[in-house]
């Protein structure tokens, strides 16, 4: 049994494991309330079905660690590798990822199967001699995985508000409350290190740590709110193109866009789609699903600006790490406002919505991707993407890190997206 | 229960009910070796969910019978009139038809709870005094999931050929055969009849029947084979637009199209997708999935054409109505070459591919949709179709008729559609 | 010079070369108010600049008679015969349809050149002994001339139409008029002859005349007005999706359309855009520039029919030909109120708007194309077409005949297209 | 007269009056060569016709400089505000972009009347007193038309590689040269000052100029050629997905790019369209009409990468400025190989192609857009663009900067850019 194996790891291999484990549960609990119907719809390109995430991070696991360290490894189905590729190239084709909703074979059940098998076979693995290189592809592929949890759960809630039915995943119905003031921190700027610079598990983008000048600035102290946004709205926001980027201003109107996504106006009030089904907007909750268009253009209608992610980074080091983050009773963003983080400086810098930044996604200088096929993970994205600092209500706990860099495109909505304003000092 | 209420009935109602829980049960059967993850997917909008015929084709009882003939009904849940709604305007508003996989609840066992409502209620109904219009709704209710039924199958094979695992819902494997000749059989033409003329059911748009006159013609007395097909392409008939129709090579070459639906070369060979699973292609079998710009084409190489509707429909008035089409075990058009049908002059006019038709769908002479929402069943989609005769090995047994119109866009080949030849004497 | 060489013809040719040299003029005359600009614009795929039809009217004559037919002939410029095919498999591959407008060389003076030339070749040919086969082409392009020259009208108009500063081509003001009682002859139906009869030029697709049977039906006596039309507007015709054809609610909501081609509202009251201007909209006047699927929602909401092609033809062999079309004065709808034309039964056969059928394009019994290049010329669109009866006001005066089969899609709006119903008796 | 006007002028406003009419005359004689279809045409939304921007910037200065300061002044068209407005939403709502091609009125000649009046009011305006800030927003104006001056260039050469005929603007033909060998200067990096310090003309989005913080790095002395870029090309390049960004390779598969822009291969060698028409390419000239996405393909081959937009500017700094630009006679890249720019380090900065960088095009810090419509200008772009360093040889002489900071979409190819490569030391 796996038990049995565990007990012949030597100790960081258990600890590992045990990670492990627990990153391999939290998939299983995510999907528990859902139907195997609903494990196999995608809404869109950008988005993928359950089941294939499910599958995939599987693959990772069995394509990255067991095909080239166990011997003897068989693998599962010999035409998953193809299936269940996300985008690596140096692995070989994959299947057209627009595509990946028509897939209804294998069923969720063998999905299942092929996650257990994945784990037995980690386990084996686990209780023989590995180079360090082979213990950070794990590490990798547990932190991958946890990406992958994010996103099943925005993928969801993306494909779950095309149903008028509204279907709910949790049973979280928050009440009314009184809106906290926006205050503004001021920071010194001068030479600041940005980067990873601790010893534990990063993302390759997060590094080289390097020197960077800053300007003086200054950070508002929470998020906005929905009641914020709709004052935007209802100001006219969306139908005025003074207020936008020119790609935002074009997106707007080539997808005929009137109010933020999940959004709908019923009986004269507005609700919104949340993953406990449709609810009344509630004023003092985080404004969130916004693209970085609408959080640019919100911040010139304010006259302000959005932080760059140096600024972000310089701020978030000054404070503790916040280990907020996924409660599978809640899937939705929190407001900051409890006792214990009142008294950081900045609310909400994880666990409640991902922060747009003003920067583009670019390698920090010096940057060399991995060789091989994890080289493909991050770097081939730097370009046409913002990045996102934080973290959200849906980043499993434990995942969040000043450092970390998110990236999405501009026009990108179904993640929980949000605003930190920022301006000059 | 459903028993006592049926002995209640008067024996008229008593065999509707029959035919109506036949055809009810048929509908189970076929998804009977599915599984819930294949009733959702959508292949394109063409096509529909699994799951959303089985809901539509209860919608439409509900609709059309239950609540307006069957005092206190309860609808089953309120916005299953929008969700299952196919195109009926004259009911409301309907959700759109490109996004019905988009779809996970209600999930596959609650839509069987509601075909189980229905049919109670149903059988409910007919313990009632009914007029022979509503009867007349029931049989149309009862024939409209006939051709759900055939749909259900066309949808899910179109589905699964975009998964490389090949998905198999029955398990037929022929063997190669002989090749019957390809003989033409004459007709006088002249004045002659078309269009429906006897008692029983029939679809509106198969009258009046009116006089036509029609110069001698013949007809070839079997299907275009596989084999046949493969000479056309092999001498590049895909290549050479002096072959097609202006719009059929628009087609082609905007959909990159260069062999015939669900054909792929495999080490050399020929295979094509069938519902049994990927299968070398056999010579002598229909050639099947043909839009109407192959069947043309075909033609055009062959210096023959394509039959007019009137033509096929006198043919066929000809010869007795063979009962061949839908077994669950095969899902595979046959070759027409057994004993019994050997007799016939002209082989596979019903139960093998359905037969394209150089006739645009028309209405006939003084054809007049019935009022209210069941005239959209077919009048509107009198427009840049064309009209196909005989029926497929995917048509529920007993619903084929020598005046029976289908009707399909040009470029549809997801359907059974194969090539009769004509020519003129 | 080319009038020396005209006195060496006999005289059939003689008489052939003055309707050639007239057709010729014509197309000259209708540029003649144009700017060099104005000839190099391409509003649609559909549509084509002027200097490539100026182009293309040239290439046929040089293609199917000067190439074959005048020995020593050498091409004005080898690449034309790429440029200027318009659809020609037989002669070779074409330069992209849509990208006609980006062909700003040869110039406008160029291609005037290039018709000089032609011109000059033609009449050398001329001088030469000629099979009935070689004159037959030579008439085809005549009239293939003819048909472009409607076309540069309608392609102007079309793109003209997107100029804020309204280009006018002609001057033509009329003034509001009573509008004529709309009545309707009966005709008894029975067996009639469709199809071209005589000896003089016809297209391919008018024969073979054939025998149809017709039920008794009705015609009405004029064509649909503005104001007619307007009554339908303004009852939400175009907001009630119970009046379309499926095909036809579905292209009015993917593009948006509200009310007619070129119709606009400006301070309160409907104009349209005319080749004299933009004008406020004149209720008395043919309603035009409809599509088949409008044409077909207006008689829907009548509660009558569009005519099919037969019953057109039937009732207009009854009457005498009316030369009435094209005057580059005018280049607008008549309303076959004057005195002349009043004695008629049937208003604005001729010469005002083409008159869509309920008829398919399909090929008549019988019918063959042609070998070689010209047998592209009809027969391969006939799918997805419906059939138009009489002409228009751009259609050149003697190009009209009873068996006229024109036809364009159902969605085409841009030719001079309106509605005459019809009622069954 | 102008002439009159001009000399009672002061001293100040007659330099920029010269500055001005210099300006102006030379958009005359880009088009001098061309005929008016020509400058009618439009190839894609991104490009322009060349008559467009000769109203435009006409626009630019009636708008900004003649409207608001002109006492008495009087627009030439009402329309032409909204026909000739780019993209300025203060000033009001714009004609369709994509549309720009169909615009044949007003003709070129109304155009040419246009310029004329625009300039004699320009001279008149120039008589008066005027503030500082009118002083600059006319030299705005002056290095406005100057941009479309290269958009025209980049835009006609699209739009003739349309065309068969492969129209010449020029008559440039060169000879094959040896290829200079590819060094590399090194740079020490550390805190530099980046953006424009002048006193001069400069662009907005040039300040506030700030220091950076550099590691060491180093450049290519020299463009890349096209020699080097075939063997990129002959080693697989473009079906390598490995090489490639993420968007780069569904940019790649998307339009099925397979080689260079305006290269094509002819009796087994590679030309490519140039102003001075197909040309056999030669191996030693800069390749060009490279996008950001083929730019960083080809340096990931190298193993090495592009610049920072810091990195060009520091490097340029210590160079002085080269003159080099616009040639009626050559429009086309030079090869920085003649003797005077054999003593500059680096080669080729200015006047031959643009260079691409891996900066995405960001705001530097604290800037701030002007208000009014002017803020447009740069600001509302600073999204989803990288920064090109340099100039090219159709940027007007005199337009150079080190602090110029020139923008296109990663996948844009109809500019002339280029690539010098960068590597870390
Ligand atoms: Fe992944
Ligand atoms: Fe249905
Ligand atoms: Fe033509
Ligand atoms: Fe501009």
């Amino acid at each position: 049994s796996i038990q049995d194996r565990e007990r012949t790891m030597d100790s960081k291999h258990q600890q590992l494991f045990t990670r492990y484990q627990h990153t391999r549960k939290l998939s299983r609990d995510i999907v528990e309330p859902l139907q195997p119907e609903d494990l196999v719809i995608q809404s869109m390109p950008d988005a993928s079905p359950i089941k294939w995430h499910l599958a995939h991070t599987s693959w990772f696991f069995e394509t990255f660690l067991l095909k080239p360290f166990l011997t003897g490894y068989r693998p599962f189905q010999s035409q998953f590798e193809y299936l269940f590729n996300s985008y690596y190239n140096h692995v070989g084709p994959q299947y057209l990822r627009k595509n990946r909703g028509l897939i209804s074979r294998p069923t969720v059940t063998e999905v299942q199967e092929y996650r257990q098998y994945v784990d037995d076979n980690i386990a084996t693995l686990l209780t023989r001699p590995l180079s360090e290189a082979t213990l950070n592809l794990l590490e990798l592929g547990i932190n991958h995985e946890q990406q992958h949890q994010e996103l099943m759960l925005t993928d969801i809630k993306h494909a779950f508000s095309f149903n008028p039915l509204f279907p709910a995943l949790a049973d979280h119905q928050p009440q009314p409350q009184p809106i906290a003031a926006l205050n503004w921190q001021e920071y010194a700027g001068g030479e600041q290190m940005i980067g990873y610079r601790g010893t534990g598990f990063h993302f390759d983008n997060e590094g080289p740590a390097h020197p960077v000048l800053l300007p003086p600035f200054k950070l508002a102290t929470r998020l906005i709110t929905n009641g914020e946004l709709q004052d935007f709205v209802d100001d006219g926001g969306y139908k005025n193109p003074l207020l936008w980027l020119s790609d935002g201003w074009a997106w707007l109107q080539g997808n005929a866009i009137a109010q933020p996504l999940y959004w709908q106006q019923m009986e004269g009030q507005w609700h919104h789609y949340t993953l406990s089904g449709l609810r009344p907007l509630l004023q003092h909750e985080p404004a969130c699903h916004l693209s970085y268009y609408e959080a640019d253009a919100y911040a010139q209608w304010c006259g302000k600006r959005l932080p760059t992610e140096c600024e972000w980074e310089v701020a978030a080091q000054q404070q503790p790490l916040d280990n907020s983050g996924l409660h599978l009773g809640r899937l939705h963003p929190h407001c900051g406002t409890d006792p214990a983080s009142a008294q950081a400086t900045l609310q909400q810098l994880y666990g409640s919505c991902w922060q747009w930044t003003q920067s583009a996604y670019s390698p920090y200088p010096g940057f060399k991707p991995a060789t091989g096929a994890v080289g493909e993970y991050n770097g081939k994205f730097m370009c046409n993407q913002q990045v996102l600092k934080g973290s959200s209500c849906v980043t499993p706990q434990g995942h969040s890190r000043a450092s970390y860099r998110n990236f999405f495109p501009a026009h990108a909505q179904w993640q929980f997206t949000g605003i930190r304003m920022a301006d000059d000092v």
